[in-house]
């Protein structure tokens, strides 16, 4: 792991690094920002998962999220959002390919060698948290926003028990459901919608995976809302499954960083209180 | 005046305005951050300028003022550091020209035509901001980074009883003793370094200005302290003229947002208590 940069912030480190990733075959970058802390102390850890055509960039500069991770202790990891490089597949899409990797783990061609995100989220990236930074991996929590709220829901509800609190921004809830998850699954998984599941929070509700709780903020001026996010399909599956969730519609806002940014702090305390515990 | 874009944030309006500017013959843009206020209201007013290189959209993005601006009622304006547009001369330097007005009116050639960002601020923004948003601007106060914190204190001292508060993030505090300062003035003002006290806050001091009191921070790790920003000649020459001013060096922190964000809401209710009184 080398370091791009770091940064004192809020009372912490804000840090960019790089790394050699097996699961993508490329370089990766990602931030984490460490509050202080006592020495040999272990913190827990907050990961944000970004949207559609963003890099660890955006919520790492706009995410105003460090003020509440140095008050409460959270160390926050903002991993990139697909593999990266000229010799890595893309699409003229700004949805698909490059900075729209979907959290899968893709089967197709050619995109099977390198779009392989769930992996390097779920298990590489990880293990490199856990080496590098004072992280308490016993008390994880996830985030994310659009795409990103996808990856976190689908993550937490395929590892039972590995995230005490998730929640997400304005996510996309049903790839099943919706042109951009249609696009992506079928390029990346293929045209056998059953094999999609796996990549689909209310699908995966249904299917009887649960969470302990939820916490999703969603804008009603999001102009992504309708045809792509459509919330109202994860409220029913939680209302269906008895799936506890705290889904609120925020009047006026739409799908940028000004919505994320009001809520992160929010979001950073609701994750504190359940990993603190 | 258009509307380029407003967006809902921390319970409030965020827009980017451009209009057509008199003084400086272009088209100018900045930004105002309009809490929500009961119908008829009017709130104090926060200028921030802005260092070099940069936009108005540097602070909006990645200031991380609203939370604080919306808790406390005051309006944030933020303009733009230089004219723009083909038409208008530039400089092969960053610190120079474009992106670098200085807060000055310009006597020399080529500039003297649009670099007239000192009438542009103290006069026709004002006027602006007045007339279109809902502003009390009895009750004004101004801050700024680098370049924007030379801005505001030079401004302020020559305005007195105009700016109830006054702050600024690393400031250059004496453009007549560092490189930029000597670049830019010699530039746009000439030669005759007496007529730069005048865009000098550590001259202006010397000279008799005063203001009510003062907030300064400024990173201990920034690069530009030692050889362009120069905190000390500011404690000196208010220590020697009995200025008030709370000079604050911050340990590890350096010039960028992540430590102009750090410190802003602090900024924001010190200037909120003084505008409030």
């Amino acid at each position: 792991m080398e370091i791009v940069s770091t940064n004192r912030s809020h009372g912490g480190t804000q840090g960019v690094y790089t790394h050699q990733s097996a699961e993508t075959g490329t370089p990766m970058t990602f931030s984490v920002f460490v509050p202080d802390h006592a020495p040999g102390a272990k913190l827990p850890v907050l990961w944000y998962l970004s949207g559609l055509t963003c890099t660890h960039a955006n919520v790492t500069e706009k995410g105003e999220f460090r003020a509440a991770c140095a008050e409460h202790g959270v160390i926050f990891v903002a991993p990139d959002t697909s593999p990266r490089g000229d010799d890595v597949p893309d699409d003229e899409g700004y949805d698909f390919g490059k900075g729209a990797g979907f959290y899968v783990d893709a089967t197709q061609q050619p995109w099977a060698a390198n779009y392989r995100m769930r992996s390097y989220i779920e298990t590489e990236l990880s293990a490199l948290v856990a080496q590098q930074f004072p992280a308490d991996m016993a008390r994880q929590g996830i985030t994310g926003h659009s795409m990103g709220g996808h990856g976190a829901l689908t993550i937490a509800l395929r590892n039972p028990g590995r995230f005490r609190s998730v929640s997400a921004f304005s996510p996309i809830v049903s790839p099943l459901n919706c042109p951009w998850g249609a696009k992506a699954l079928t390029g990346y998984i293929g045209p056998d919608r059953a094999a999609w599941r796996e990549y689909d929070a209310c699908a995966l509700i249904e299917d009887g995976a649960r969470l302990p709780d939820l916490l999703v903020d969603q804008g009603t001026a999001d102009t992504f809302l309708e045809e792509q996010l459509k919330t109202p399909l994860l409220q029913d599956a939680c209302s269906r499954a008895g799936q506890p969730a705290t889904i609120r519609m925020q009047d006026g806002y739409d799908h940028s960083y000004y919505f994320i940014s009001t809520f992160m702090a929010e979001h950073v305390v609701w994750h504190a209180g359940r990993l603190k515990a």
